[in-house]
């Protein structure tokens, strides 16, 4: 089995973008990922975020599931202590429905304080209070799922569903209840890490979902599956290596000096230069890559990330710096391609997830 | 200034039909809507009804949005009770800046105690509990949509917005909270009501919104516009005729006779025997329209509702039909057409979507 290719959107727009814009991209990037043979399009969900710019993904899936044919489509991830569990259960159910199963669920406890201080949480950087709110979340959806009957008056929620009215005989169907359970019964559900020894990636373990590592360095990326799969196997789940996604920054083209080039001089350098090298710096990701490399501090800079972090060059380039990548870290299912903004000229974007699909993926193996 | 024409999409679908089928109905029906030429589509939010079954309009609006040019959106209504008021408030926002104001904002307490009860509300038959949770909703999303800071800790729910955090001098701009207010500072809102003396007609009129009628007969239609138009001049609104749309089941064909057969044979006429027909009995709908006629209750049945309460003929007869009861009620300014399930065949309901916009509204004038 070869690895899949996936998109992971955050989108990472240009501040400035209107809200229509981020969207349309959001529907454009749908199609082509789907064109082009991508197994799956993961979608951010973020309150406040300028650069992150998405605070309901459920609206771009919803406007690019007639569009597409076989891609699957995940918020990643739903943030449970934002809302009413027992509206996004319903939510979650109907459009997995209207998606015929393309679906799977992400969710997050929310990793920035402001959007949890808009949704009433002043504890926004309290791990444990929000996990708890997560944890009864889950307890809500996974019953109204079922569509039995049950009250329940919790900590952060109440919740419940009803007994069905009985229909007698010749009697109308206005009080029968609409059937808004998942396609299958429930939905695949994924988390997202980035830290060493990620709490998410036991929980995965330990629950059955789907793991999925934001990269963060190959020391956190090893110790991801080590988490992941001790946590499984305890369980009495199997962990799969082909389960597992991992989020990258790539981009293919034709040879590798005009692959870094686009890089450098367009949307990617541009986001990376005034959010994400910031970002890396303040949540600790940096310091992964900075000690895989054996680098220092003062080496980084654009340029660096390009050679040393990202996955960028020729087809052939890019199979072989992910091989080395499999044959250090172990190897995963899907490679998550972090998407950016390239809606001013879609087309070497859209090139370079055609080359990561046909050509690059199929000459990446996946371990046993 | 002539009838407007607008679409209510409930969307009364067979029993049977799948999650796709109807929001691919409401897709093609919003894109056939707007190519008619009608000025909006309202979209119902019912979590329990397995006749009125999308869960989630902005679903629906999201994925029109991009196939529509003038249409306007509107949620009809989103229920408050059962939602966090942030979460809620930023995807308003949002949607209304995606769509670059073609959307108003529907608002309603829940008129079905299942639905109530799945989000946790025991006493969804108590509509003073379910109206001051609809208040402490409104007050909330108003101060999230001004972006100013505040913290509410209120009766159901908590909320805030964060104080803007300052970007320092060549600093970065990932704290920068992205703006997810409505297009133009805040939404249009509208209310329904049906009954004689409706309270939501007054609070249309106390707060400005628009008031949008279910047509359930004469007097009850003449009591919403005198309990609207009082209200709103005694709180210095300007109550418009033009501003009041009046929901009502609509078909027009070539000749009377095939617009009878279609209703009577057709989707309308499916859904009126099985569902709608025991509804308006329930809630007292039929007794007004009985009394408009000086009918007995043993009269009633679908023909008789087609020949003396539905809008039902060619082009000629209708607007005669219309330019009557606006004669005896006053008029108003966009005539709600009841959507139907004809996705096995649209092509008789697409016409008459033509024929009600282009042949049959200009022919209704506005009183002044």
């Amino acid at each position: 089995m070869s690895m899949q290719t996936g998109l992971i959107f955050h989108p990472y727009m240009k501040p400035g973008r209107t809200a229509r814009q981020t969207f349309d991209w959001g529907v454009q990037s749908a199609i082509a990922a789907d064109k082009a043979g991508f197994s799956s399009m993961m979608i951010s969900e973020h309150a406040s975020q300028r650069w992150e710019n998405i605070p309901n993904p459920e609206l771009i899936i919803a406007a690019a599931a007639l569009q597409t044919e076989t891609i699957k489509f995940a918020p990643m991830a739903h943030i449970l202590p934002h809302q009413h569990p027992a509206k996004l259960a319903i939510m979650i159910g109907w459009l997995s429905q209207i998606l015929e199963g393309r679906y799977f669920l992400g969710i997050g406890a929310g990793a920035y304080p402001q959007a949890s201080y808009i949704h009433g949480i002043k504890g926004g950087d309290d791990t444990k209070f929000l996990n708890d709110m997560v944890r009864e979340s889950l307890q809500i959806m996974e019953k109204i799922w079922k569509r039995e009957p049950f009250f329940h008056e919790g900590k952060f929620w109440k919740a419940g569903y009803p007994e069905e009215e009985r229909v007698e005989e010749g009697g109308d169907e206005q009080h029968m209840l609409a059937d808004f359970s998942p396609w299958g019964g429930k939905p695949d559900i994924a988390v997202t890490g980035f830290s060493f020894n990620s709490p998410s990636m036991r929980l995965a373990g330990e629950r059955g979902f789907k793991p999925v590592s934001i990269f963060s360095g190959l020391e956190a990326l090893k110790s991801h599956w080590d988490t992941y799969s001790e946590a499984a196997e305890k369980a009495g789940y199997t962990p799969l290596r082909s389960n597992h996604a991992v989020s990258q920054t790539v981009f293919v083209a034709d040879t590798d000096k005009e692959a870094k080039r686009l890089v450098m001089e367009g949307p990617i350098g541009y986001c990376f230069e005034r959010y994400l090298i910031p970002i890396w710096w303040r949540f600790g990701m940096m310091d992964g890559f900075i000690k895989d490399k054996g680098a220092s501090a003062k080496d980084v800079n654009l340029e660096w990330l390009v050679d040393n972090v990202f996955v960028v060059g020729s087809p052939d380039t890019v199979a072989d710096k992910i091989n080395t990548l499999f044959a250090k870290a172990g190897g995963w299912g899907t490679l998550q391609v972090e998407g950016h903004d390239y809606l001013d000229d879609p087309s070497p974007w859209f090139k370079s997830l055609e080359l990561i699909s046909r050509e690059v993926a199929p000459k990446i193996k996946l371990p046993k």
